[in-house]
């Protein structure tokens, strides 16, 4: 392997620390979730600004008790929690990232429970079922089971990691274990509002958030359950497509197979953009791609295959790409249709040749690819399949010039691509703190999704690298969030040890 | 000309009678006018049963007024305006049919007028503006131009035909010119609600309805203006092809390039069913069309071009095929993507892997084309592009045992494809009576569109032809419905010619 660990003295403490950590959860798990309990109670829907605020103030009492020293950073919208614990001698920063701020909650969807009345269900609750059935905490009497969960808004994303960072705190001062690193917390409240107003606060508190290195601990973990750590996100830039027949719709009778249809071209031209493997066959689409080193290429390898179970899940046999596994495709930048519409379909199907057909596309990027770059080969791809290509609504003039009409449209201009080498001294030193650990660590060097993590690198200047830790079937997002509780117990372990990672060797 | 009249003789008459019928038109535009408003002002919406029958009351009044014999069929809807007028040692009997009742109104849309109160515009009313403004026909005096209209709902589709013909009968009768023919007429009054009754009142008065041969003369006329007969219709059967991908739609980073997208496959598979010059690869999917004969090839190719026009009209280069006329290309089966659904586009659009994608398919079907047996085709053709197909949702057991997973869906029975042969005596007595008329008559074999012909010949055992005489731009099913004035006259001397045709000659 290699991050083989090389410092045997290193192993010792490390084991140490965590069999401390444990035993302090272990004697004080009531606690623990009695405090998450109390803060999951606290509404915190983003547009809820007045609750937003008391989460706010919750957070600060929390990490004041923990000895940190805190600061609320206004913002033009909800607050941000800043907060710092420095050591003497602490040669190092480490600066972690989450959002205390829920997604808005329908109840009447939230099965037997409400989003800020946290229950614990004994097991996560089945689909189209209503068991296990939701408890009250206080109602449970006895040892308390790492398979239950927690049901609540903000469980999971992205409260419990705020929770973990307190308990682990606790343990290493109960432990009377000297903590190595200066530690720094952010904390924003507007992150599922869309994050309008963070930059300007990084910019603004640049000093204040000096750091070595981000963490950032938003979404849920890798499949397996294992501590996951990911040192990237792909970047996302959305694209809409429009092709165009006759200017109104035509009577299917009349005109069809006379009038061009605009749905029949635009599966052509969509069709020729990838071949049957997935394989996208527009020009340039990979020529920017910055290539995995070969220790990310092994940590790749080493990644626990989930694919059978997702297939088995999501009810398909084969992936777009039979032979690739899906931690090894999102390495690479993809072209996705999210959407196709023209003329109508089932109960509203009318017998028409469609005056035109569009489809939203999105390209997810790696490390290397640029938006206005990967945008500019879809527009030379479809010039090259004989399009004429305008960014607005063609005019007559042009429709009548043309035997093919095409409008494209960037309809966003989505997040950048970002990947911290594995292979930096901080990243060594991020892994090694994990290796060793009871479970095996995965380690992804590109998460498929999009987060706004080149913002942070780019106005701090410092590498980030993500370690979430809610379980994958959190409901993120959606009715009946939940966290299992045995993720909550790897989260203090983890964040311990974090925590007190050693020192980046150059 | 394959269609060349051989008896001079009947040459003479042709043109002695236009030149009377014309002469008595002349004389009596403004009583012409002045009964097709009085028809005109009572509203005509098939729901509206009241009125309904007051339509058919009127109808029955204006035809015993030419001494026709009138008889009201009553049906389980609305009732059926049958007549007929029998000539002494006449050795054919024609059949006319129309409907009476006309579509649903939206007074709001109507611009300056309402849809039961008749009114005059000189000129068309000019698209986005209001003029010519509508004028009360009793307001203006002097003679009448050709290029005025009337403006309300049924004045083309389908009442006008009624009109010309008691014109046309008036004509020959006060010419003291002998009918040569029997007439019979069948004026329906549900059409616009989906001729739920038509049937069974055909097989009921299969008797009273014997005939040589059915004219029927709903709809518009060829875009020239000039004199036109159809001698078929296109069949249509509607399908709709769903492709899976996940049983839910997956986020695009997360899943993005692994999970398959079923609007790429579904692209994919319809592109893959047409030729860039819109062939269908389908196989069998031309093997069963009849033909056309010679002398229709050369109907065909005398049918003046008015591509030309209809592509600027709507605002585009090039047809399907570009070098195919819309008229040569209607006569051969069509396939045609009426809607494509998959995902979200515009502001609706989400970054997914959509779980599943649909189209809407019709196939307009020629002579010797069967609904049933081109379904399959298209079934058959799906199939060996590797899918599993189903005719109902699949299960999870089917999505996960094969790689491709389609669910077609047979959306309605449709009409069947009809085409009299030109070549049939009667058909050739027909063309031979329009031959020699002052315009050029376009014969078409098959028109684009569908209509249930099949049933009257299916039911009475005779061939149909159609005789539409309404000017193409006549916002036929819309606000703002018209008739030419021009097109009235040249209505009148159409059926007054077909009325005095000469013996079918074997």
């Amino acid at each position: 392997l290699v991050f083989a660990v090389k410092s045997g003295e290193f192993e010792i403490d490390k084991k140490g620390l965590i069999k401390e950590v444990r035993h302090y959860r272990q004697n004080n798990e009531r606690k623990i979730i009695n405090e998450f309990i109390e803060f999951l109670s606290i509404p915190n829907v983003s547009a809820d600004t007045k609750n937003i605020r008391k989460n706010a103030l919750f957070i600060k009492e929390m990490m004041e008790k923990r000895g940190i020293e805190v600061k609320i950073l206004e913002t033009k919208g909800n607050p941000v929690v800043y907060g710092e614990l420095n050591v003497p001698n602490a040669t190092q920063t480490l600066l972690f990232y989450v959002h205390y701020d829920g997604q808005p909650v329908e109840p009447s969807k939230w099965i037997d429970s409400l989003p800020f009345k946290p229950m614990i269900r004994k097991g996560k609750l089945e689909a189209g079922t209503t068991i296990p059935k939701p408890i009250q905490f206080s109602a449970i009497k006895g040892p308390i089971n790492e398979e239950w969960r927690i049901y609540a808004r903000g469980s999971s994303d992205d409260r419990a990691p705020i929770i973990c960072y307190m308990a682990a705190l606790d343990a290493i001062n109960k432990s009377n274990i000297r903590l190595k690193n200066n530690l720094k917390f952010i904390f924003e409240g507007e992150e599922e509002a869309g994050s309008t107003n963070l930059r300007e606060c990084l910019v603004t508190n640049q000093k204040l958030l000096k750091s070595d290195i981000l963490f950032m601990c938003d979404g849920p973990g890798y499949f397996s359950g294992d501590p996951t750590l990911f040192f990237g996100v792909r970047g996302i830039v959305s694209l809409q497509v429009t092709v165009y027949g006759a200017n109104t719709n035509l009577h299917s009778g009349h005109y069809g197979n006379w009038a061009p249809n605009p749905a029949m071209s635009l599966a052509k031209l969509l069709a020729s953009m990838k071949d049957d493997r997935g394989r996208v066959l527009i020009d340039g689409f990979y020529d920017t791609v910055v290539p995995l080193g070969e220790g990310e290429k092994k940590a790749l390898n080493n990644i626990p295959d989930f694919d059978d179970k997702l297939k088995s899940l999501y009810g398909f046999l084969t992936p777009e790409d039979p032979q690739k596994r899906l931690t090894h495709a999102i390495q690479q930048p993809s072209l996705n249709i999210c959407g196709i519409r023209s003329g109508w379909v089932g109960n509203e199907a009318r017998t028409i040749v469609p005056s035109l057909a569009t489809a939203s596309l999105d390209i997810r990027m790696v490390k290397g690819n640029e938006g206005s770059y990967m945008a500019k080969k879809v527009v030379d791809f479809i010039k090259k399949q004989g399009y004429f290509v305008t960014s607005t609504e063609p005019t007559l003039q042009e429709r009548l010039s043309h035997a093919k009409v095409a409008k494209v449209a960037l309809r966003e201009s989505g997040y950048k691509a970002y990947r911290t080498s594995m292979d930096l001294p901080i990243s060594r030193s991020v892994i090694k703190a994990l290796y060793g650990y009871d479970s095996k660590t995965v380690m992804i060097p590109t998460l498929g999704g999009s987060l706004p993590i080149s913002m942070f690198s780019e106005v701090l200047d410092i590498p980030v690298i993500g370690i979430p830790i809610a379980n994958y079937d959190n409901n993120q997002h959606q009715a009946n969030e939940n966290i299992r509780i045995g993720h909550l117990w790897k989260g203090i372990e983890t964040f311990a040890t974090i925590f007190m990672m050693g020192k980046a060797q150059k």
